[in-house]
């Protein structure tokens, strides 16, 4: 069942490639189709380089009524962007919105299907 | 069966961070015992700040008999290192090798299974 005040934000390193941040968005869309069940509204948001910034969405989605934001960090390896950046972010937007809930889920290199999703691409290419 | 002259090369980033960099060593190990049946050798490789570097692995590998080099490319958007470093250093390997099959697969982030897998991160994360 969706909740109408819950928001998914995909939290992407940014860069000065254009295509590269128009691949994000991309997937974003393609995401919103995925757990529209689950989320009202999924967008994305960039660490660096590229607008708009983690801090500026967060703000945007609460000023237009999310209650409940769930931040996905899009990240390969837990670097200072998901060790430091965005647990900073998001405790300063909690002290800010003390009414909003504010999560951060673990960082998507950390999923424990990503070694077998490796696998399956190494080895379909591997022939 | 094992190709036993074939070696998977994951071509990771780099980084400052230690631990991250570890983290790529750690899902190597992973890797390894997930395609051993495949590849006689799996090995990781770095682009930036970090040692060995891509070159010097496939240049490695080579020597200590590899006649067949798989490259994956272990980032999640085609920046410059996917759409240009590694194909040039892959490029320049075949050159300088030409009796060794070197190839390159799509890039990680390009699978299509990496929506879903997100999809079911969010999904469990953010409820």
């Amino acid at each position: 069942m969706t909740d109408t005040s819950h928001t998914l934000l995909l939290a992407a390193h940014g860069t000065r490639l254009e295509p590269s941040n128009e691949e994000v968005r991309q997937l974003t869309a393609l995401l919103r189709e995925k757990v529209g069940e689950r989320f009202a509204r999924v967008e994305c948001a960039f660490l660096e380089l590229t607008k708009p910034s983690l801090s500026d969405v967060i703000d945007q989605v609460i000023a237009e009524g999310s209650t409940n934001v769930t931040v996905l960090p899009y990240f390969l390896v837990a670097g200072r962007h998901v060790a430091k950046d965005i647990p900073d972010i998001v405790n300063e937007k909690r002290t800010q919105y003390p009414g909003v809930r504010i999560q951060v889920t673990d960082y998507f290199g950390s999923d424990n299907q990503v070694p077998h999703l490796l696998a399956a691409l190494a080895i379909a290419a591997g022939r």
